[in-house]
């Protein structure tokens, strides 16, 4: 499906009810957010799980799902 | 690629030199567990940063690809 865009004009695609991939630029580079968020006085904020992962690490975990479908 | 499994028998694969993406089963559930290492004593050892993704959780984030990388 398509992005919506969180507060920061960010745009984020929801893979649960409270977590979330966003892609995010900083420094000059992209990344590729992967993370947990909670409820607070009616906002979702990003919570301490999760992980950021630079495009060539994006690109390998796509190019290793192939062996993790297997797996699963 | 294939993967290689770890001390406790789990499957993983490396997406970069400290990061893995690890197949855990966890009170009969399957959990795809994305997750930064750092050495210590010649070992790697799974670090605070990172998410498990349930099932259901990676085939979202598998089925937002798409999206995402029209905005890389």
């Amino acid at each position: 499906g398509d992005h919506k865009t969180n507060d920061q004009g960010e745009p984020f695609m929801s893979i649960d009810k409270n977590r979330r991939v966003t892609i995010r630029e900083f420094k000059g580079k992209t990344y590729i957010d992967i993370r947990e968020f909670y409820e607070k006085d009616g906002k979702l904020l990003p919570g301490k799980k999760g992980i950021s992962l630079s495009v060539s690490q994006y690109n390998n975990l796509k190019s290793a799902m192939p062996s993790i479908d297997k797996l699963l």
